[in-house]
């Protein structure tokens, strides 16, 4: 019998913020991959380009004209999974066919009026505007009586059903606190009543502590491949105090945000040398005016890339059935990341 | 205000198999596509590729020759994510860094010796003897002291992470009980702790009565479109009798079940006349030797698409942060499967 090795021998490990496990299969890495590979776009775009709805000045699909914006923009995303409308309904029991209406709003927020960019190509002092008018968007949103959760993201790159590479993202602010963020809430609110302290401050302690899977880190946030982490360089960026939401960020937190969404999507473009799609959002506290004490503001990225540009990681078979699954070990990734220069390979 | 109609008005609907929320948004199922279209494959494969690794007589990577098999052909994959090897180990409690080994079996079953088929196109009887397999290999898997839960699925298609389109599933056999489908066991057995009867059993017989989502029907089984849906064009295969695992399968219910699986996947398809990618796999008792009363054997089938051959759903950004999203909703879908011929488009 050998003694068990986490770099060589398949195991699971748990998330305590899903409270699920997840299956590693280090010994994997190497397996050779003939399947399906990803187109990406490594042509420089213009500044303005006339086809792209999102650009300064150009008229979307729904005939409205974009103003003609400079810096940070937002609007009413013009196909929405949600709707505004308040609507009769009488709620019937049932054990199979449980069903609610849902209200909500949907927003798209272009980051700048520069087609040709991305988060990773902005400038720190741009990006944190992004941040101002991301907690303009939550204290506005929130403070609408029907809107009780915003959750506010970036799909980037077409791998990730991005269909414009105009840099933006999205706000979907609605009544119900979704799926995935009750299920967080839940074992934050668990550990939170246990302890008497934040789940992620207490971790992210531990994580620097360790030393093994922090990327980066600043003033107020930590950048890390959780050791529970899904996607091959998924990363988590936590912020140090326990904030509950964006509403209590100060000037100089937003700065520290800004420059860490910069240099984390910085490294991702250097690893493979592509912008590096991902999809990211920011976990928070609800805002149906309850107190939420156990909450601890965090950002996840979900990149889906695996061995290079072109090779991603399938989410598929056992994974959609049993179990989440990954090949490389987050101690692998995060010694990767961590090495990569924070100067933009285009800048070099 | 105007009464909620599920046509038009966004909603969330409860899945009682996993305990979660999904969003329905059917007024955005004609949002304009302009992002990331899928490739088909279109050509007519030969019979025996001599470049495939799964074909009769040839040689895989590892520098294994296969045997001129006929049939259903299994073997142990060369590039499995578990291994056999009981290594030592000494648990320590941590509420951030839980990790236990997993020992487990993956093995790859090619469904015939013709590269050129796949299950639609394959006949009932020769489908059915996949299912005498799949029934043999759980059995088999199961009895090993170390394996507690056998899990089958099939990956089809590029887009789905199948690296190989010569007919084929997969098997993971392992210790553990995947999180999935612990998930889906704790829901069934709060039901039938609750009411002495089987989830499904009491969902289908009430499905069957509605008749608004039920895509076939046969002796043994039902495919219907589940009320909580998360793919476009999701389906699961009941069992009607309450059976437990693939053990307790009579050999008339083994043809039932190969037979309704060529008419769903024939469906298909026939729906955008391409060989219709998904991920599908089944779920069951697990093989620890305890006893489960309220398991029921069902098969659910993942597929991506959502409009056409190249444009898929992507479940990314608000999907992966907060909550599953679907535009069209699961009665639309069973409304068109429904009408779908049973006789596939090639054979027409
Ligand atoms: O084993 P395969 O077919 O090469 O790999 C495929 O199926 C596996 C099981 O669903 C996944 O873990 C892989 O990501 C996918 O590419
Ligand atoms: O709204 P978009 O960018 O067109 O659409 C994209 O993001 C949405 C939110 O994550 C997803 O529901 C869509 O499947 C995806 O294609």
């Amino acid at each position: 019998k050998s003694s068990f090795n986490q770099k060589n021998h398949p195991h699971r490990r748990y998330n305590p913020l899903l409270d699920e496990w997840i299956l590693v299969s280090p010994q994997r890495a190497n397996r050779p991959w003939q399947g399906q590979t990803e187109k990406t776009l490594q042509e420089q775009l213009p500044a303005h380009d006339p086809n792209c709805y999102l650009c300064s000045g150009n008229v979307r699909v729904n005939g409205e004209r974009n103003p003609d914006y400079k810096g940070v923009y937002v609007f009413d995303n013009d196909f929405g999974s949600l709707m505004k409308d308040d609507v009769e309904f009488s709620e019937e029991t049932s054990d199979f066919f449980l069903l609610k209406p849902e209200r909500g709003i949907n927003r798209v927020i272009c980051f700048s009026e520069n087609h040709s960019l991305t988060l990773p190509e902005m400038e720190v002092g741009d990006i944190k505007k992004v941040v101002d008018v991301w907690q303009k968007q939550y204290e506005e949103l929130g403070n609408l009586d029907y809107i009780n959760h915003v959750q506010i993201f970036e799909n980037k790159g077409q791998v990730m059903g991005c269909s414009n590479p105009h840099p933006h993202g999205q706000i979907w602010a609605q009544s119900s606190i979704p799926s995935i963020v009750s299920k967080a809430q839940e074992n934050l609110k668990k550990y939170f009543d246990k302890n008497g302290t934040s789940l992620l401050e207490d971790y992210v302690k531990k994580e620097l502590e360790i030393n093994e899977r922090i990327i980066l880190e600043n003033e107020d946030f930590v950048a890390l491949v959780p050791f529970w982490a899904v996607w091959p360089y998924e990363t988590m960026v936590v912020s140090k105090r326990k904030i509950e939401n964006l509403i209590e960020f100060s000037e100089e937190e937003k700065h520290s945000l800004a420059s860490i969404i910069k240099d984390v999507t910085t490294k991702y473009d250097n690893l493979f040398e592509i912008s590096f799609p991902y999809s990211a959002g920011i976990h928070q506290s609800p805002t149906d005016g309850k107190p939420y004490p156990e909450w601890h503001f965090h950002m996840h990225f979900y990149p889906p890339l695996l061995r290079s540009a072109e090779v991603k990681k399938f989410m598929v078979g056992y994974e959609m059935l049993a179990e989440a699954q990954r090949d490389i070990t987050p101690e692998q990734s995060a010694e990767i990341l961590k090495r990569l220069p924070i100067i933009h390979y285009k800048n070099r």
